[in-house]
């Protein structure tokens, strides 16, 4: 086949070379596509359904198109639609959907000759664009022609799996064709074995100085050490795979997660997805054609079947058999030195349709040690997709990777026979549901459970989000960070000399319990929610924590905060954050030298039983330091518990008058009241701003 | 009976003598108070109830001295109480009350003993103070000693209020006592006549250089010019008002108000309350005692009764008559130049115990043409009790009067025979539930209905006051008055030359409303909400507006804005509110300069219905000046109306977005978008802060 151009580098200081390079790029890949869906047999191969979750191939056909105009609509390159109702009809649905979604009552497909004519256009006006707007190099994240780049590079993913789907189409829609030529050699699989992987150190993510094109996912710096490992030298085969059809590993439960499980039990599934059982023996289904079973090519499977052969295998064999994570496959990479796809000639792996129109043998392509540890199949990791330290959406795709980051996305790496582009470099991450199908198979590992397992996770339950805003987000109108404020000042009350305990009540998120630990020697943060602890303690553990923020009605923003920009991450292991009850408090909370009540007193159901206890908890001459706005409800505190704001034999009591009643038996004020503002962000127009009323007491004796 | 002594004035720069006049005026008070329980035949007279809904005497006995313990308390004159229960249990209990309220089960009182002992306790409490506590005149309403001059004044009331529960005692609880003597001439009532009542002004209100105590509903300003009337020459005697029984005036339907009806109708009540009927014909109930009617005497009834005869006796005299308004009574007062008790001797009214402990004939006491203008007994007026202009409520008795803003407690002037000190003033303002009885009957006028009828309401929704504030209110955090920056920028677009017309649409309380009439000739104000539009045109009719706002729990606060001091009185009248429907607006609603749609569009459950319509309502080159913070909520506007927030074809669909794809067929954006702040106070300590975006679009053509 004619190699397809390699991703530009997007840095190169001749304009006009960079022009051409991005003009050449743009309709070799959209030739490309094109050319794909010439396998088709018929019109009707283009609207019947490959499978019953997606599109049928129309779609998708139109869709790369639309998605340059919607992308360039956003930076400004195109000003207006070339086709409002082709560039709604083929702007969403590329993801699985629910039936409703996809009824074909409520689609009416073009022809495949209108869309084709839109094409036309939308190659047209990209020509003319490319060719004449203006460009000054490099081309970065900001730059308005990175979603001509990011429109290619769509594209390109497109290639890939629509190729799954006509993978997927019943046979008579689709022919052989001779720019698809798939690989005819096959054989027997040896035997394949474990190698050791010594110990040593991964560097993952992309710096944005990279010169060529990447996906928001992509940057980002994670290092990590790893511990040795035992690797599988090459792809599980077919063959290696038929050992677990064969001994029922479809249909014994165990091998199989929970999710797996029920993901069998639904399709029924008994083997791979691809292969085909006939009169004549197994055989494979190509994109194209269906062939006698390449014994010595990867089995294609999803991280369901792939884990479950995992598991069968260990009891086998008495290793700790799994798939390896993100981690692990990254150090494959480097020690077997793979080389990126470049223009000095093919590429030393089943890549970037240098080789094939489909897989070949696993013992082909030798990097290293390992065979395929990039090419060939895709190979499944145990890593739900999650975003590297620095992560940022782009603002003109910011659902590209946000939806995924759910824990129920794996990654896949190494990219198959048909990755061009991005998708062929190391820095690739592309991700997929556990039951999803690619050209994807898997290398199994020898190793212990990986110690550390980053979060996917975007918290994105509303209050917890606004606390941890509050907390550890950015200042509004000017006022200063509430929890910090008041850990300043209580450190300031508590004088130089006191280190000793302090104890966060109504932690919440827990900043402020992190800023007393910068002087404190230990701190204790309590607070009644476990989901708003639970973001302390994510901060606290790994270092960051990332949450949405609605913006402006369904639309949110993601953000991301560190321990260590907020300077806290030196003295972060002194506070245990705890579950607990302020009016009920556990015996072992006690001997504090200070305690922090903030914005908490008016939440509690019963404030005067926490304050004529307090006192029990504290060293003498501690401080109680309140902070509260007095916001009296009832929904938390019944009326008759309610320390102050209301009238008592016909005279005001404010909360103030209260909290001397309760603590000037045990405690002198110090300090205040004093109005301490604070501002909860809601929306991105919309805030609370409240005053807080701080009194410091101490006790007595 | 010996004269007690006068409300003094507290300017008398000579502090000594300052001193020693209040330590009198404190003591015989004192004195007078407890003599009055004298009457009382046995201890079980203090404990059983005279009337259902009120507390027994006992309770009386102990509150005027409890009430300067809590007052002193709160001036910081007393440090500390002097016997906690007690200053509980005597604190409130005033007012009528619920049953519940006055369940005898929850009350277990302390013998009359113990109470005298406590008083003796307060008294000497207070004797020490008035002797020790350090003093500066003069003594004004911030002056710590006000509260003295309070809780004299205070039990003086109470001295007026327990002689009428004593008079609603049973006969056996009472004795005629020295200290008390009654008048003992009586005779057939003179006919009563009409006398015409020259038109003229009145002025209302006490100053706050006023030297004597005033209570805080006093203080204000009030001028207004009266129309002629006439007005009875006496007050209507028991024998005038015979009349109306013997005619069956209680039987009668038609002379009552629905709600003096259901009173009526609720007690069964047939002639006035301390008329007996007995076998030697109608006698009448004094305070300690049951005399033969004295004919000449002025009847006492409550409002109900009062109105009652006056609608009875217009039908039999073709005349207009009615009670009078306070405006009206003090316009007699004045004319008939009516001297207020003073030293130099016993004033010419019944009045201020100078003369009797009972009413006296209706033509004794001649003020001018008329008698007992002043004294007697009070004068029941159809006016319910408002605040004057520039009223503030004292922060050591806030619920003085406030809780009697309600159009259900008139007020009655002129005061009776037991009014002492500040109650026996010109400026005294007294009111009560118009069932309720006193020593009190009234005067009638023939006269129109009164022309201005001052509203006695605080608004109190809370919605409403919220949004008062919000137009009218104080700044906080430096943000500018929103609906008043709205409307200067309106004003700046439009050009100095061009006037014209302006709609503000959403207006609510109407302050941009009013803010643009500075500029344009005419401004329609229109709301969904009638409850708010009716502050604005309270407002603009009134000159002010009043309501009250949360503070903190369920205590408020009290405010009052007024057009003039906000430079808005010369051009309010340029402003027509109205309800309507901003997506389905009147077809008269057109023809404007500007229109104003300020917080509006997230609030309408079509925006998009609103905004392709309105370049119909503009004249060419006419401005729509849109502010929004975009808050799309469900609860105002169903999902698929929301202008903007949400993705479309995958890609983010902004406010403004949507405000473009509707508005741009008609209009240009000329400017904006630009944030515009607010604050919303929703207690003392919380508030909303907002950014409203805001777009102005100019109409093309």
């Amino acid at each position: 086949m004619e190699r397809l151009n390699r991703t530009p580098r997007l840095d190169n200081p001749d304009s006009d070379a960079l022009r051409r390079e991005i003009l050449d790029y743009f309709h070799t890949t959209f030739d490309r596509y094109e050319q794909l869906f010439e396998v088709l047999t018929c019109d009707e191969a283009f609207t019947v359904k490959p499978i019953a979750l997606r599109h049928p191939l129309i779609f998708y056909y139109g869709h790369t198109a639309t998605f340059f105009i919607n992308k360039l609509l956003l930076s400004g390159l195109v000003e207006q639609r070339i086709n409002p109702r082709f560039e709604s009809i083929f702007a969403i649905g590329v993801d699985e959907m629910s039936w409703d979604d996809l009824n074909d009552d409520h689609y009416n497909w073009p022809s495949v000759a209108e869309v084709k004519a839109y094409r036309d256009q939308v190659r047209q006006t990209l020509d003319r664009i490319i060719r004449e707007a203006p460009l000054s190099s490099p081309i970065n994240w900001e730059h308005p022609w990175w979603t001509i780049v990011m429109g290619i590079e769509h594209e390109r993913i497109h290639l890939e799996t629509s190729s799954v789907l006509i993978r997927q189409h019943e046979l008579r829609y689709v022919q052989p064709h001779p720019a698809w030529p798939v690989c005819r050699d096959s054989g027997p699989a040896p035997a394949n074995q474990l190698i050791e992987v010594p110990a040593g150190k991964t560097v993952l993510g992309k710096s944005r100085e990279n010169s060529r094109y990447g996906w928001d996912n992509e940057y980002g710096h994670r290092e990590i050490m790893l511990d040795s490992f035992k690797a599988a030298q090459m792809l599980t085969s077919n063959q290696e795979f038929l050992a677990f059809v064969e001994a029922g590993g479809y249909i014994e439960r165990r091998w199989w997660s929970e999710e797996g499980w029920n993901w069998r039990d639904f399709t029924g599934a008994v083997h791979p997805t691809f292969w085909v059982e006939s009169e004549d023996g197994w055989q494979l289904r190509l994109m194209c054609e269906q062939v006698y079973m390449p014994w010595d090519w990867p089995v294609e499977v999803n991280c369901h079947e792939a884990e479950a052969f995992c598991r069968w295998k260990a009891e086998q064999t008495g290793e700790l058999i799994r798939l390896p994570s993100e981690d692990e496959w990254y150090r494959l990479f480097d020690l077997a030195r793979v080389v990126e796809p470049d223009n000095t000639g093919p590429v030393n792996a089943n890549l970037h349709l240098d080789h094939f129109a489909s897989s070949c043998s696993v013992y082909r392509f030798a990097q290293g040690d390992f065979y395929d540890v990039s090419g060939n199949v895709w190979q499944w990791t145990q890593t739900p997709i999650y975003p590297f330290e620095g992560f940022e959406v782009h603002p003109y795709y910011d659902d590209f990777t946000t939806p995924t980051f759910d824990d129920r996305h794996n990654l896949i790496k190494g990219g198959s026979w048909i990755s061009c582009g991005n998708e062929s470099l190391r820095s690739a991450r592309y991700a997929f549901r556990r039951h999803f199908f690619q050209h994807a198979g898997f290398r199994y590992i020898a190793a212990d459970a990986p110690k550390d397992t980053p979060s996917s996770r975007y918290e994105s339950d509303a209050l917890a989000s606004q606390y941890a805003e509050f907390h550890y987000g950015d200042e509004h109108f000017g006022v200063a960070n509430f929890p910090r404020a008041l850990a300043c000042l209580a450190i300031e009350l508590t004088g130089e000399g006191r280190r000793g305990k302090a104890l966060d009540l109504g932690c919440a998120t827990g900043r402020a319990s992190l800023e007393l630990a910068r002087h404190f020697d230990q701190v204790d943060g309590v607070d009644f929610s476990a989901r708003l602890i639970n973001l302390g303690v994510q901060l606290q553990q790994q270092g960051r924590l990332r949450y949405t923020l609605p913006d402006e009605g369904e639309l949110v923003s993601y953000h991301e905060r560190d321990l260590a920009s907020l300077g806290l991450a030196d003295t972060a292991d002194r506070v245990s954050f705890m579950q607990g009850d302020a009016c009920n408090l556990k015996p072992i909370l006690s001997g504090y030298d200070l305690i922090l009540a903030a914005n908490l007193i008016d939440r509690l159901y019963s404030p005067r039983q926490f304050l004529s206890q307090v006192h029990t908890r504290l060293n003498p001459g501690g401080l109680l330091l309140i902070a509260s706005p007095y916001t009296w409800l009832e929904e938390h505190t019944p009326k008759e518990e309610w320390l102050g704001g209301f009238k008592r034999d016909g005279e005001n009591v404010t909360t103030l008058d209260g909290l001397h009643e309760v603590l000037d038996e045990h405690f002198e004020l110090i300090r205040g009241p004093k109005a301490v503002p604070f501002v909860i962000r809601e929306t991105r127009r919309k805030f609370q701003h409240t005053l807080s009323e701080v009194t410091c007491w101490r006790l007595r004796g």
